[in-house]
């Protein structure tokens, strides 16, 4: 089954202690994609400017990505300008040019209306909102989202989660929402939010899921250098959402391997640049890595 | 078999935002040697004053932990005092009163020499030394430390790592000895000082090993509410040593196991003002809690 994917499609310019990367493919959404890309369909709902790199749609391309739903605007590509601290946990950020994502309210097309899996990328929860109003019976809803968006639009983002079944924040970000420093008991508190599926990501330490089969503690794959971060929880959660359309059955079943997949194509993600890394892998590297995880976690 | 440890044996006087506990029985040896009990057999090389409760001579024998390398001398018991901030992961140290640990330099009786497992745990390098110095030919030697003897001590530590067949310590002194932020590079560092077998402990986020077997992520129990978590990282360690101590066969084919009920003890640790939770559990609850974690780490 395909996975809907709306969230940024942006150009991102890096820079770490080590490289300074401008104008790559970036974005929630774009990361995303190509995450889900490796195991089944991905519709992409989105909006780039007319100085969009022509090389980045091939890129969507190449992955086989549906761009029925990414339009093509008169006037600039949103663009983030960012840099890293030398343990590359904290960034600043030095730019967010929004451009043609400022006044952007998609119609999806219809082909597009009736996808069974549904993820709400990290954008403005009125975005995200505005998606889903469009949507025919959804089977499984995720949204993702970030710092900015509990702090300028609360109100949307808590009328927002009441219609999810899965909602995805990091614990910074949960103890943002929640005032709890325990994860544990910031679950708890999310789950009366309304998802029945919360997912807290914890970086380098993994992340945590609590849903109807209880808690899942998904660990991260080793990585002994780490290039550049950016969109490894998109990746995380795009990965986790491609796995689950893909696979057959209850998403209960599933969810546990799913964000296994998900955590080992955000692992990739952090080895390039941008999605340098990511767009190189295969099908079989995240396998390897997914099996490598089951070692290094059993005992 | 069983397993000698050697550590501080202290009275801790412990603050938290909700209460405030003088004089409770603490120190790495105490933690450690209780975590271990559940396991085998436990022989204790410590010192207290002549202060010391009664009580916590008792508290010792329910155990059944051997105290005859326990002296008693005039003078006063170790006396630590910390306060732990709100989120229980900061804490300080109102003080440190050495008592009779300053001039200690124990004898060990001749039973304990012959101990197969020896467990060092946090104390002065120096005395770490000492203990090994009298000890024949031991099967699994492993030793935990703290910040404080990387700042005052780093020569004698540094010797005493390549005595070490286990060195066990927490990320943040990984990153202080190795100045690697990355916790798998400082892992790979940490060998080449000579121990095969390395533990990081991070707290809420589980612990990692790098041993000859390559590497193991082992979980935390996931807790809604941490009491006080003075000692976790000794009943870590201690319940690690105590269940390889009571394991037939090679360390390689336990360690990981061992870790996981270790992790479990300290569980249990932090539910408590020092030892009062560790000190009411049963094997029958440890084995409990480490099937939970078989569960929630399953995929």
């Amino acid at each position: 089954m395909s996975v809907l994917i709306v969230g940024s499609t942006a150009l991102d310019s890096i820079t770490t202690p080590t490289a300074s990367n401008p104008r790559l493919l970036g974005g929630s959404a774009s990361h995303a994609a190509v995450a889900a890309s490796f195991f089944g369909p991905v519709k992409l709902v989105g909006v780039v400017g007319e100085d969009f790199p022509k090389r980045y749609l091939q890129l969507y391309k190449r992955h086989r990505i549906d761009l029925l739903g990414l339009q093509v605007l008169p006037g600039k590509t949103f663009h983030w300008a960012g840099e890293y601290e030398a343990n590359m946990n904290n960034r600043r950020t030095l730019k967010t040019e929004l451009g043609v994502f400022e006044t952007f309210t998609p119609a999806l097309p219809a082909a597009y209306q009736t996808a069974p899996f549904v993820l709400l990328a990290n954008i403005a929860p009125a975005l995200q909102h505005h998606v889903l109003d469009q949507m025919r019976r959804p089977k499984f809803v995720v949204a993702d989202t970030m710092d900015l968006w509990l702090k300028v639009a609360l109100p949307d983002l808590l009328k927002l989660i009441k219609r999810l079944d899965g909602f995805v924040l990091n614990d910074s970000e949960a103890q943002q929402l929640t005032g709890e420093d325990n994860v544990f008991t910031a679950l708890k508190k999310i789950h009366k939010l309304g998802p029945k599926h919360v997912v807290i990501k914890q970086g380098s330490h993994g992340s945590i899921l609590s849903g109807p089969r209880g808690l899942f503690i998904c660990p991260a794959y080793p990585l002994r250098k780490v290039v550049d971060p950016t969109g490894a929880g998109d990746s995380f959660v795009g990965g986790m959402m491609g796995y689950l359309a893909a696979a057959k059955g209850p998403v209960d079943e599933h969810i546990r391997r799913a964000m296994t997949y998900g955590s080992v194509v955000a692992s990739f993600c952090c080895e390039g640049f941008g999605l340098q890394c990511t767009t190189k892998i295969t099908r079989a590297q995240i396998n390897g890595r997914v099996e490598e995880l089951e070692r290094l976690t059993r005992f």
